[in-house]
């Protein structure tokens, strides 16, 4: 992992966190290059909590939400991160955003992409973020797109995050990361997130529930804890892995 | 690949080289311990070429299928080969066949178990072979099976061939190897089928149009012929690969 | 629920258990008459943990899960069930066994049958079961059937439970029960398995997460665990449930 | 069904009766509280009937339709209904459409609500309607969502319709709904469209395929006919239905 | 269709007549050879309202199916046809079984088989035979397979009816075949089953449904009746049909 | 084919040469009246060996395609097409782009109409285009579209285009068309692209699988090259074809 270039694009202010906590912590450790945009605060549709509290404003939840994603990356190891604050609850991709994207990709130059996987039945924002990241990252790739003044990148690794509910989200894992090592960063970073404690128990409980399908598909008996992605390519290599 | 246990089941005389042979020739290449079982000499269901000859007898199609094995085998590198002499087109699959495929496997202690994937459209042979492999695999790692006198295995991964005509068989490609170093020993050993002129041309366009999705899918522009397999379970590990 | 008829038929020893045995408690308690039918001790596929046990026998293994099979139906208040030692690993179905189970469907004349659902990506047991149980369930519908002296029953309603790794077993959750108020119950059932610990954890971090994607679904923040089954059939009725 | 609260969302002037006629009618009779909101008349995709009609304008095409709206409204018992008046063929969604459904759904706080299925093989508006109804109902249940003056409510159950070609749109019947009772009021309704009798005869021709499913699958012979549904959830609830 | 030879496998005594009893009239009538194949009199699985008598033996059972196929037959215009009396529910495939069909389609020669289609949800025989016949017609053209003394065959075209619940059972319409013309033969052989009144109704039903797709598909008015069929292989032949 | 009205829309400049080259030139020499739109030139995203060149331009890269395609049409026999010039890597749709679609459907009456399939695993664009054509042709058949003045039509059949990588597009061949007799045509039509010496190679390997496909699936020796296509709606006629 060691100096490869990772970019996370997350559509809300969690996402990344549950989802991927534990790989991204790993990739930081390792020595990887990790570039995380999270596209909005989240503060229409995965705010409920603070909704709930009288007299609230759409600022204060802006401004909850920054401190602890703030909080959660720094667990996680990440210090290079950016918040781009579009509309959650309809996200609409204009343009421009396309634009934005392209430069970012053609700035990291990534080796890996994780975002989210194409499909996740109660979440239609997720959706959206996966055709915008898979499509501008097809942008990214050739020469003939000139909109921004960087050079064409080679064709990077896309990944998909699990989706809440996988099974009625179409979602078979892939690839399942071994978390053993960063688990309890992942957890140090859920827990910033206080209010939403049944999402930390959740991902908590769904952790130790990849981490035995790791030990059963691999008999490594060290996995305890563990990530599941979608592989939008094959994978292509040397051997049979 | 070095010291790693590769055992391949084929479950006739030709099917090992069209769908895998440049990479068991790499396998071996690299230092791996390969051994192969082919179940049968394919004398019923894929001998057509032979049996248009006059006068045509079982044992001569299966002396004719021996040596032309022998040949193809030695350019791929394999010297540890068993046929097992099964009669094709039914494939029968009992109790006695289970045990000494069992027996091979926990002799044998695979890290990958490469066979013919789940699905074949045009050979109902394929697929038994299919279960019979993946199933028996589970009974080598139950340390409640004692059917014979060696200790479990763990769980070996399990890869299975390209199909024939692979989109009526549901196939999709989980991992592409590249061949490009030992895409000549393959076509050597497919040359040994001298009289199935139409496989070998089949199986060359087919490992070069692999070798195009290879670098589309990797940007790797030195992959020229490639192999597709299937992926009987998840990609577990330490990393997004 | 009262009244109704509800006919279990579980593989192995633990898998009623596991997968549905907050469900069997609930039926129970509300007055239905369960009849539970266990097909093999599960000694060779199921019981690694015994025979990790230095000169372990055959007897031993059969007597250490008859009598954890006998504590934990008494935790789920399963009075009325048999053992019907049947080989497991592979598990073989002859007329005679399709006649054994036939007798007793048209004995229950269950409103519902609960077993295993149609495919299970580790365990060939398993999907031997369900064609098993589902084609027998249909012989007991017909009534040209009369190798068995008793009258042929009306179509009952088949639910199959959720397999190990879901995702890999193309498992969609159909129906999700609440088991919130018999959680406890299936918990001490669950520990009656002392040395599969991991197998307890784990389903008790699935019956977390199926009462998360519960409350999700329906609204109702009342209900924390639950367990996820199989549908055979579309729902039939007189609304839209 | 008493006093739950049922919402109806149909693209075009015809599809709540031929596809959910009855169900209806059954809701309204039961005591259900039923609000529908027809989004188009169907002018210019579904009045090929109309339209071959010398000097016919598109006023006269929607005065026919809105006749017709409302005797089959009234033969069904409906008599809260609204007409939104939608271009079609394409029809397209707006932000103000989305906020007018969404004012819609937070008003009447539906139970149920009933709408298109994803996919509809020959008529792309049916797959958007189905698109714009469930993510604006998922809208309606985030408490950050306050474009409009009104408490977000609880999930409802979503159900959709069976398309006209239910193999080629990947419909399979999730739920089948009696309507013996009722068949009558929807073949009244039917028959409000008098220009489209090959519609009238294949909806009735319909109803007594799925009837016969639904003796087949339920056993209940009393049931004569009947319509099926598509859930978007997995059923949530108290016991094996 | 003059000339060829189609060669037709029912499992029971009357699937060729409610599934493709207008296609097979048509056949007759335009001159091809029809060899029709009944593998069962279906007395034990689709003969309830014989055995609803009192008294009924199964050879009774057996000559007033005997009878109904003759007259039913008569109405299509077969009369090249064999009823090989295998037991139902469950039909069992033995070796000698296999080389009985082999031996009918090596004599037959056929350039179209139609039979089962491989899945049905409600019906084990039927999938049983599904397999029987595909995987017999590939021994068929095998030139190594020398258990009967006749010569190999070319590849036939294969097709599979509809199943009873085409939805639930992953059945498209991959061919749908006009029936109009001898819609009312298929109607008069169906009347031969007198005592299934509700099964004449259903596929005078379903023959009216897939007219009105087949009229929607090809925009031709005048297919009144049709019936839908699953293509085995692709469609390989000239030109885009 | 004489005399029938086939209209090609291709996404960008290759596209259907690459994919249908043969099938067309088919058409054309058997008196089909072939039109061909060419929506993009694909300067953006399917021409990265002319932006390899120093100081590219954008109109220098539409010239090279023009020529192109002027060259690659001639050989094909194809007189009759339009370059559209849309924008490429995103095309966007919009209601005018509807509109002049609409027109040239109903001015040329296609009894079919090829392009796109419905999915494409690294070309956003294709799937775009394959909507986009759909649903105008689904426009065009409805009396009710007044937008051009131009009589509605009857539904046109629709293929779809092989996807470069079919199998993780989703692809299944439904039709196989033998271009044997036009391939020579299709060979110089490709080599109008010189600078994608990979693609041609491509597009070979592939003719001749699918060649080697088409003799399997039909017994047909002669057939040595063969084009793939996906089928939108069953193949409605009057036999088993």
């Amino acid at each position: 992992m060691k100096n490869k270039n990772l970019l996370v694009v997350s559509a809300h202010a969690g996402d990344f966190i549950w989802r991927a906590g534990g790989t991204i912590a790993k990739y930081v450790k390792e020595g990887a290059n990790v570039t995380l945009i999270i596209l909005s605060f989240g503060a229409r549709g995965e705010s409920n909590d603070l909704w709930n509290i009288e007299g609230q404003t759409l600022e204060n939840v802006k401004a909850v939400r920054r401190a602890e994603i703030e909080a959660a990356a720094k667990h996680l190891g990440v210090t290079n991160y950016e918040i781009w604050d579009y509309e959650d609850y309809h996200m609409e991709i204009t343009p421009e955003r396309t634009l934005q994207l392209l430069q970012k990709i053609r700035e990291v130059r990534p080796d890996i992409i994780l975002s989210h996987g194409p499909k996740d039945a109660f979440n239609p924002d997720h959706e959206t973020v996966s055709s915008f990241v898979f499509e501008t990252s097809v942008l990214a790739t050739s020469n003939g797109v000139r909109d921004v003044d960087l050079p064409c990148i080679k064709q990077a690794k896309l990944f998909g995050f699990e989706p809440h509910q996988s099974e009625i989200s179409d979602f078979k894992p892939d690839v399942i990361v071994d978390i053993t090592d960063t688990y309890e960063q992942k957890l140090a970073a859920m827990n910033c997130f206080k209010a939403q404690k049944h999402l930390i128990d959740y991902y908590a409980a769904k952790a130790a529930l990849r981490g035995n399908h790791a030990r059963r598909c691999s008999g490594k008996n060290q996995y305890k804890y563990a990530e599941a992605f979608y592989r939008f390519f094959p994978l292509v290599g040397e051997e049979l892995i």
